[in-house]
């Protein structure tokens, strides 16, 4: 059986085929401009799924779609997107059907990339998996017993806005000190500046920032391995803060395995000392019991977890004979 | 069909036989000797199972027990008890199937507590419950379409160990700034306390202190029902703590309902404005979509619970002609 998989992210968008041991046979890449809005992306995206599906020796059996924004699963519907206009209750089921008449199934993609990663990655063997991923902004997802845990109102997962600081700065979301005002890559190189701008720091971190007048998360890395004492204990405060977030949500659902992804979850020394921290509860046992692990696909786990998804809604005939 | 529930607590256990419709026919009670360990409790138990037992017309069809620590409820035995010695490992199937040879099921009295609001209290009709107890300690429980969410270890549902404060005060469970650790009626007795002892109360708490001696959560809600602002202050900021606790585990989870039992849970005015604080990330939708809600059934949640989970070993057989 093969599946169309599409990842619709904050910056780009990809459309494959993925065959049913989660190999991505073809796969085409184009850029999200945001200010062209949602109209301008569809009528790109249509004739490359078109075209994908078209290079497919067997005909594709369905469509599965992880989107960057939130999606509400039971309506099929997206509620909106923080970055691009025009998505606000968009269907990609009435969207697609005159062109491609096979099931489709959209969600957001913090449950996609959960499930890519208990099906195809660093999740596999477990049975309740907890999945961030760590960016731009701080995402997750929840797989309970193989089933993605959705929520009454398709908002169960929303793990980067698990508040951790009352007075901390403020989030995409309108709330203050949430993990992804504390711990996403713009996080971390705003920490980095007002560091600088506090002139509490003459360090590396300093020359980086005078050589490129800005900073990004992957400075503030790059200097706590040169040693710059300021931007190590600025990764200690995020892991601090990053491990209390995956403790709450440890102590709520106790899952076996917590999977980090994302250019910041998995960069060097990021989830150093995390799963320790995590097991530290003195109710648990001595052992750690909670696996904590980076993520294994890379840029793939919205892909390979939309295909995954797509399978779901058509079972592999082929796996039943 | 009747059950037989037995909710043991920290203070005093309970024995009662229940009918399927959730009214309890009878019910025996007696104090909890902690000094006198487990054996000691068991022999006054013994008896009173027995005598609740033969009082029932119907034959007892199955046993539930709701046990004020840690339970493995795969291996259906006792972990630990915080209070009294000799519960490690304990099995209460083992112990009284000599004596009266029904199913029996055991859970911690939090998750037990949950499925009773949700059967028959203030959870009755949602599909995703959560439920807190803050009392003495911080307890919870989770249920998910009607299933106790129980996790990989037992563990799951561990609400009051949901850490808020890293630096904050000693919790019972040897971690910091836990929920329990900060909204338990021990915790704020004690930072009543530590106002009048740091000097910066000369209010009606002082006055209340120098007249016991003492001060309980009990004095602090009286306290500010007076009109004291040391006390209105001190509720108003574990009001605080708590619905960061609860926004937490919704932004995690995504119930529809969430149930506050406990004698701080339900004193009056805890409960004031935390629907609203849950309800107030703009990702959410304006109107509340969470309930949040006092328990109904005071201090009857752990046995109707108990109750509830021996019917579910055994379907009532009425209820199918």
């Amino acid at each position: 059986m093969n599946v169309l998989a599409v990842d619709i992210g904050g910056t780009h968008y990809r459309v494959a085929l993925v065959n049913q041991t989660g190999t991505i046979l073809s796969v085409q890449r184009a850029p999200v401009r945001r200010e062209a809005g949602a109209a301008e992306l569809l009528q790109r995206l249509l004739p490359q799924i078109l075209a994908v599906s078209g290079q497919a020796v067997e005909p594709v059996q369905a469509v599965g779609i992880g989107f960057g924004g939130p999606v509400d699963f039971r309506q099929q519907r997206v509620m909106r997107s923080l970055h691009v206009a025009g998505w606000d209750g968009f269907s990609f089921r009435d969207w697609l059907r005159p062109h491609l008449d096979v099931p489709l199934v959209v969600d957001n993609d913090g449950n996609v990339g959960a499930l890519g990663e208990y099906r195809f990655g660093a999740g596999r063997g477990s049975t309740d998996m907890v999945y961030y991923t760590v960016s731009t902004g701080v995402g997750g997802g929840i797989v309970l017993d193989g089933q993605i845990r959705r929520g009454m109102h398709s908002q169960a997962g929303e793990l980067g806005h698990v508040p951790l600081l009352p007075s901390g700065p403020l989030c995409t979301c309108g709330a203050r000190g949430c993990l992804e005002a504390l711990c996403s890559g713009p996080a971390l190189a705003r920490q980095a500046l007002d560091l600088i701008e506090g002139g509490s720091c003459t360090s590396i971190l300093t020359l980086r920032f005078q050589e490129q007048k800005t900073l990004t998360a992957r400075d503030v890395f790059a200097c706590a391995h040169e040693g710059d004492p300021r931007a190590v204990e600025l990764l200690q405060r995020a892991r601090h803060w990053f491990s209390s977030a995956v403790r709450a949500v440890v102590r709520t659902i106790d899952p076996d395995t917590v999977v980090v992804g994302g250019g910041v979850g998995t960069a060097p020394g990021f989830l150093d000392g995390i799963e320790a921290a995590v097991n530290e509860h003195p109710l648990l046992a001595d052992a750690p019991r909670v696996a904590v692990k980076a993520a294994a696909l890379g840029d793939d786990s919205v892909l390979l977890g939309a295909a995954a998804m797509a399978m779901v809604l058509h079972p592999p005939l082929g796996a039943q004979s």
